[in-house]
């Protein structure tokens, strides 16, 4: 039987590039901007413009599927995860990044059939770097088999994670009270990027070891996830259980003791569910 | 009058590109890792294989020069900044990342005579991006002019810095307090790619507008200093004071407003500087 959902994929990879096009366009004009649940949590009306282009042309394809898309949210749509096909979408993964043309941004798109995933895209689009994984077929980085380090030993680890938009004093000195605790471990080092897709996309490259957060959302982690399992990874809850990908917090690792070491240091930010519905 | 320091930065850039291609050839093979000043301070035989070459055939071309070299200095020599046309080099900035294989790593090399940069280099060379700056001829990536974002509101800003290498508790804590006061100011957002050098060329680009850390050394600001500036930007101290080279301690901000209001910001870390002499 031929894979039902290769011919999706390839569609998603066309559309993901396409949408960089339009990123570039917009590089080159004045990028205005407004904010969403803080000051310093923005967006701008190319996220909107890429997130309406990718939708409804994949809807204009595949009618029947489910969306849930970055903006779609904002604009009031739900975010229920059901077993329909499902098409988890951030137009721009980054946007902050977009604003200052500091050069890591991403189009992210996961795709979630009877709640797993079946294939994620990053692209990065001012590296123009394609990430794609397909279920059971490993994670490629234009064309490039992607492996994780495998490291195990913590101390010599690489870590990946970013401070967040949330300006709140608590969740603040929570964030920076979790970098302590691993630098004192120590650890080698922790880099910062600016966007969840492309810093897990870094994990899967070998490129850094593990990859935490806690306050992003599912179209942050639909595509680069199955990217990192595929490429050898794994993905684990905070708390060190199973992942859940509407929890809003992850540990994407390029081994389960880095990851299950990761999530003893780390105190919870408590955290409204992207599925919850009040 | 011909440009006197012309037919040294032409060379400087050369050696800089096929200094790339060493590193290029060492990320092939088994990186064998030793540490420096704590477990987290790490340096490689590349580090000191492109070192040595550098320094080797400056020397040969100009017998008379002066030379500050990053793993020279490791090695015992002094780092006395005088008068005499002195060569400024880190081989490998961002050594950590190098070993992860983390894809930000430059040569950098900066020249000085009188005190005064005459030029700059930084080769980001797994992104393979040529910085240079000439004095008074303006900043330069692959060819392509820099200018900084000029922003002039901290509030809208995008910063850089890094969390460092020093894991002693007290440092730890000023290094992550200081990130909580500008997070709270509010800023935008902090990104680490985990160089100096490359930071530094982030801010030149207009990608990040303003870059500030203690603790690195004069190897790591001497090439990307003078980038800033011919880009339009400001260097100071982190008192808000003039900058030193020697004083291991920086903000290159896209404009004095946000260069001083990160000062304001700061605390400072008590170090020994470079040209200490015990």
């Amino acid at each position: 039987m031929a894979d039902p959902w290769q011919e999706c994929m390839d569609y998603a990879v066309a559309l993901a590039r396409k949408a960089g096009d339009i990123f570039h366009g917009a590089l080159k004009e004045e990028i205005s901007i407004m904010t969403k649940s803080s000051p310093v949590d923005l967006v701008t009306e190319t996220d909107q413009k890429v997130e309406n282009f990718i939708i409804s042309l994949i809807k204009e394809k595949y009618p029947s599927h489910s969306f849930i898309g970055e903006e779609s949210v904002a604009a009031g749509e739900g975010s229920i995860l059901t077993d329909n096909p499902t098409w988890i979408i951030d137009p721009i993964d980054g946007t902050t990044n977009f604003v200052h043309r500091f050069p890591f941004v991403a189009v992210s798109i996961g795709f979630v059939v009877n709640k797993k995933t079946e294939f994620g895209i990053v692209y990065s689009c001012i590296e123009d770097k394609m990430y794609t994984a397909r279920k059971g077929k490993g994670a490629f980085c234009n064309g490039q088999k992607l492996q994780v380090s495998g490291q195990e030993d913590i101390t010599k680890s690489l870590l990946v994670t970013e401070l967040g938009s949330n300006r709140d004093p608590e969740t603040v000195k929570i964030v920076l009270s979790n970098m302590e605790k691993l630098l004192s471990i120590p650890i080698h080092g922790i880099r910062a990027v600016g966007t969840a897709a492309v810093n897990m996309c870094l994990v899967a490259t070998g490129g850094a070891d593990a990859y935490y957060e806690m306050g992003i959302h599912c179209w942050d982690m639909a595509g680069a996830g199955i990217i990192i399992t595929e490429a050898g990874g794994v993905l684990l809850d905070v708390s060190g259980g199973p992942f859940d990908l509407m929890s809003r917090r992850i540990i994407a690792a390029s081994s389960r003791a880095i990851g299950e070491r990761i999530a003893k240091a780390l105190q919870i930010i408590p955290l409204k569910r992207d599925d919850a519905t009040n």
